[in-house]
């Protein structure tokens, strides 16, 4: 068996979410079966991260198992021709030892939020971002976002659904900046709670539209509370951006 | 009446062109339909460029004459309200006198083409570019690109379609730059002649990947004959980004 592992980048748009789902659509059973017209084994996708339906990955890390003779880059363009016309592409495959897996090797998470900070609806970035049409103060959102860096119970921010078994993350990086009309969010961790980034760029969206002030999200944390809640992001603004391996870049 | 500027925003997939056409959707119907539900007024749409299927614009000007009473602000938010779902979005609208047209007042268009340029399939931007899995030398591209800046006859890179009474055309600026796995082409010109820019870019792409060598895009333009066009690029790729006008920018 060789250890193959893949950059994924999707479009997650018509999945349920990247993890195998019963009841729909996902990006590892697209990647699963490609695998399976290839080989004719029935492969187990393993990814760095979870994500949810609707949300996009840039560069999402993944690793599968394959007892035929086959190179990386044959795999690649093999699985890339099987997946059309589903939404997903293999932008790179690198065989890896067998002691290196995508989910247990991962040091680090990176996920980038995209407003569109605008009112007239999108056209082109429709289902690729959050419109939100009063003015964002970026500035604002930075400096309320650094109370959320560091080490904290985030239960505020963390889903109902959350299998994660403590609510005890460190957060080592959110930072708001404005570009023209799109404001970004850009959040690392070693790990995230189900729903955190969407949740913590809820809350900061309404600091921004000056409908929360900048200490209130400190105040949200502090409460541990999922009732504190301001906002959920919607899915569409959200992209898996990196996964951090030791020993890599 | 009051004659209304409007800047519009579009994802040409869905579209048979801007105009009107008797065979499909266009954006030019999906505005004057918006108009007419708000006004009841049969208005008609003048635009600074025409766009074929497929292709996108980030800001094209539009114009479009009212009787009723109503503001730029109001008219904007009631066209974004009716023109859903269709990917069509005035982004900015004001009021302009009667003798701007948006078509013969446009001293200026200016086009961007985008190629992706990786052996992975699209998937967070198909149908918004152009993938060539050919490595592309975009410094040849630029060198290439140049001999066609200047006042020409472009015959070699017109549709047969084409209506304009003389192939002759200033082109203003051609320039080709590399940004990671992207390569983009940007064209200004006073006016363009139909399917001019996705012919130059087909040809540059040849340039950009070996097949062709840099004099060559030279040699088409000299040959003045259709025949010597190689290649007419996807129009996926193409946007409208700028129209320019006297006193403005």
């Amino acid at each position: 068996m060789t250890r193959f592992a893949l950059t994924v980048e999707f479009d997650g748009a018509p999945f349920m979410g990247l993890q195998r789902q019963a009841h729909g659509p996902s990006v590892q059973q697209s990647l699963e079966d490609a695998a399976y017209a290839i080989t004719g084994e029935e492969v187990i996708l393993h990814s760095a991260g979870r994500t949810d339906s609707g949300v996009h990955a840039l560069a999402m890390r993944s690793h599968m198992d394959i007892a035929k003779d086959i190179t990386a880059f044959r795999l690649m363009e093999a699985l890339n021709a099987k997946l059309r016309p589903d939404p997903v592409a293999v932008t790179a495959c690198e065989v890896k030892p067998d002691d290196w897996h995508a989910r247990f090797s991962c040091i680090g998470r990176a996920y980038e939020y995209r407003i569109c900070n605008r009112r007239a609806p999108l056209t082109l970035d429709r289902g690729k971002a959050w419109q939100v049409s009063r003015p964002l103060d970026a500035g604002a959102m930075h400096e309320a976002a650094q109370a959320l860096v560091g080490k904290h119970d985030f239960t505020t921010f963390r889903s109902v659904h959350c299998q994660a078994a403590s609510p005890e993350k460190t957060l080592d990086r959110l930072c708001v900046r404005r570009a023209g009309e799109w404001v970004i969010i850009e959040a690392e961790a070693r790990s995230f709670l189900h729903h955190q980034v969407r949740s913590m760029v809820g809350c900061l969206a309404l600091v921004g539209q000056g409908q929360w002030d900048v200490a209130q999200v400190g105040k949200a944390l502090a409460a541990r509370d999922r009732q504190a809640l301001g906002l959920n992001a919607p899915p569409d603004g959200l992209y898996f951006v990196k996964a951090i391996y030791p020993q890599e870049s």
